[in-house]
């Protein structure tokens, strides 16, 4: 069994802290084998730090060293700090609308264990996707949306949801979520835009890069936040087109930027690579 | 000597035109080394071509050439059409201000030959790269903008243009010119952009690019027209940043990018290989 | 349904050729709507012609126009040609064994359209696909392989190909094919190897990848000729690496290498953009 | 001044180093502003790690951190180390011959600060760069190389280099080195070589990838060993390419990946982050 830990810190630079850390770690059994780092500014910057560390000679419960690691480390850092095991893997949500390729790719490669999660079910405001799921094993439901009735249908979604939901995947779902919606997940909901944002927000942005006439499309999964399509960005990527491709080429192209991009999202995300700080990601891969 | 002709055809689509304009050329003893063509749509579209041209072998003198084409073929097909031979190199302005990685890569590129044009002068605000421009032996002319007297800045700067100018390329030149200014070289200016239009329009678009959090940065090499930051794009190209780049990387970055584009734009542009459609460009590379 | 006819064209170079096929289309009321060419010398050279046209007009039977191409057309520039029709779709055998990644993105972008042919079977040495390539419906045909009875099963493959196979596809296929077996399709047959050839032939490239220590991985899909891993390039795609990559995870990476690489090179074929020439592949995308 | 020290680190894996190393430094008056490390296996693997940590506070004296770390920490676990600094730019000779692409990208690079060292000379075996290269007030040595005096032309070489030289960098220098020369200056000598490495080892890299009929080319920067084209990669890059690039062109398109990338490798050198562990680097960037 996997038995790595992994330990996010965010906190105010100042000298010692990765003493301070690798030290406490090193005195309870813990052998760090990952470090990454990151600071705004060594001077009034901001601090930002990803340890895996392997658990099994550890001098203590787990439960006991994340409360000394609070009351030894963390209160004389101000650290805000959580510590997670890869043998817990993170319930995923994911929901979808018809077209199926982000859904096919996380399937894929959930399926051959490059993105360790547990899928805990998948959501649909249509029937069409149902079968390609259940052919995995996994709960398909069917929720539709009616323009006049959305809150109901977020309200069942989140029931669904309720108590195995760590993570929700938007694979291209069609339907804008409300803020309530939102706020449940803070910084949980991943969503991909066939736009590299901030160019192209909103509708069809597709058609929007073949009327500016760009040389390049893009794609960008982010966590969704109230204002659409303005969270932080996780992961972007483009591909060159011409004037040769029609608004239904630069579609289909754009269906590769897009799994993929989402698929390495989602990744980082369920192995803890990713801090969020004000609007922007951090992302230690 | 370059033998080379190039002939650009913009006119409807319709069953034809291949056919029309290879037999012209082939009857007058000219021979086809290059053939490229695109239609936005076969019925009812707009179509573009562009062929490439030997002319040691021509039964007629180029212009009795171009007057027979003219009457024999564009006409039937209500063509806008031009010809222009390698032989006889554009003349390009380079305006520049200060920072000297564009010019530096289009006297480089012109240099090694891989960009045939004349280079008639390089002018600027500043005084800074004087030195540079004339250990090619260029000419340099040092024309001062104050706010106040900007018309007056551009006049001298069209007066010393004038009558040897087929192309303006802008290589970081940091003012922003009048409509006046760019309605004398319709599509004839080509400007760099340090982002991936249409995001971060304006001034300092590295800082508007860090403050978002992309997780890519671009340039863009465009025509210039009145709108700013709007006219067609001609090339673009991005490179990967992380959360570790301070906004003075992605400067030093970016100039990779805004080099390497604009001299690509310039090379197709003296080439012959670009025709603006709309607010579009066909590009025949 | 699809009018479109494409026409690809061999000869020795000289002028009057685009003339006369495009004169030829013209005359019996074809319309052209895409035509690309290169040739390698203008002087002596080899010329290489592809184009669309649409055939709803045509004043003959296709068969008629073919025949009068021979006869008007092709004698006279020595052509080697042939015509074939998008309607009549290219019958595409497809050889896997365990690992499904390649077998998988074939199969998603034929479903959505984006490879327009008929997958006539997929045919294995293990059972292991079974499953996932019914769930589509098409036929799966178990083969198994010993090392002493490879001709055995290279001719049960044969006949269940035969009559009924336009292209064969090896998407990852662990068997080394003989040459007889080579020899029934020939450049018919595509292979994706996982590297950047000629780096890295043979067995384990991830392993050699690893070892040499480079920092771009790769995969190369090329036709499939008697020596290994060494007929003409269709199409080739490369990923950074670095150090911190185990072989592992270079194999994994590789994966989405393999897969786009290899459907791009299938598309490209049942597209009839690809020529052969001497080693080597002209595509026209 | 910069006050940044940098310090690398290689030993056997095993717990507890980055804490010894981390607190070490603390103790002392050290602030760590950055610190990457990498693990072939946390059980019994390599361990390699790369820390800068600003001096202006230290409680000791330069010299005498550096032998209490060798006592304190480096002896405990048996480390191979060293500690630069910054402000003591390592001083480079460039060896040159006709082509100037990488030459001038280096000039451009060090003279706008971007490769932070001294150049101490450049030395050539013919004279055409020497304009190019004074312009900027730097020597310029010119070495002529007969095929039956190879020896004393290297000689002329390291004495001209002896003393003043902590890094010579091969910008197309199309000269093989002597063994004994490369000796003189182990994983101290960095070459830049037009191929993807290790496809076309050897003369005339283009000419083999275009008759190989390759889709990408390449670029690889190395340390010079004994065996051509054959030491550690320290990085590559590759470009599109297609049949219709001739030799001439592909040499052209070439030398923007050879000198993006040798510049890279340069830079990285002089910043203290390249480890060479067996035949392949750690670059921490």
């Amino acid at each position: 069994m996997d038995a790595t830990a992994r330990l996010l810190i965010t906190c105010a630079d100042r000298p010692g802290i990765v003493a301070a850390v690798s030290n406490f770690l090193y005195s309870h059994g813990a052998n760090i084998t990952q470090l990454d780092q990151h600071s705004t500014d060594p001077e009034g910057g901001e601090f930002f730090m990803r340890l895996e560390f392997q658990t099994p000679n550890l001098d203590v419960s787990k439960p006991a060293l994340e409360n000394a690691f609070q009351d030894v480390v963390a209160e004389r850092f101000a650290m805000k700090w959580r510590i997670s095991y890869a043998a817990r893997l993170k319930r995923v949500a994911i929901l979808v609308s018809k077209v199926d390729h982000c859904l096919a790719e996380l399937l894929w490669h959930w399926k051959q264990g490059r993105i360790q999660c547990e899928i805990s079910q998948v959501i649909s405001n249509h029937e069409d996707l149902r079968h390609q799921v259940e052919f995995f094993g996994l709960p398909y439901h069917y929720v539709p949306v009616s323009a006049d009735k959305k809150e109901d249908s977020e309200q069942t979604i989140l029931s669904l949801m309720e108590g195995k939901t760590d993570l929700v995947v938007l694979a291209r779902y069609m339907q804008i979520l409300t803020g309530a919606f939102i706020d449940a997940y803070p910084f949980q909901i991943i969503n991909i835009h066939h736009s590299f944002l901030p160019a192209f927000v909103g509708a069809n942005p597709y058609k929007q890069a073949y009327e500016r006439g760009v040389k390049l499309i893009g794609a960008t999964a982010h966590y969704a936040t109230e204002q659409l399509d303005a969270g932080p960005i996780i992961e972007q990527d483009v591909a060159r087109v011409s004037h040769r491709h029609s608004v239904a080429e630069l579609r289909e192209l754009g269906r590769n930027l897009e799994r993929s991009c989402l698929a390495r999202a989602v990744r980082w995300h369920v192995e803890d690579r990713i801090l969020v700080h004000g609007n922007k990601t951090i992302v230690f891969n």
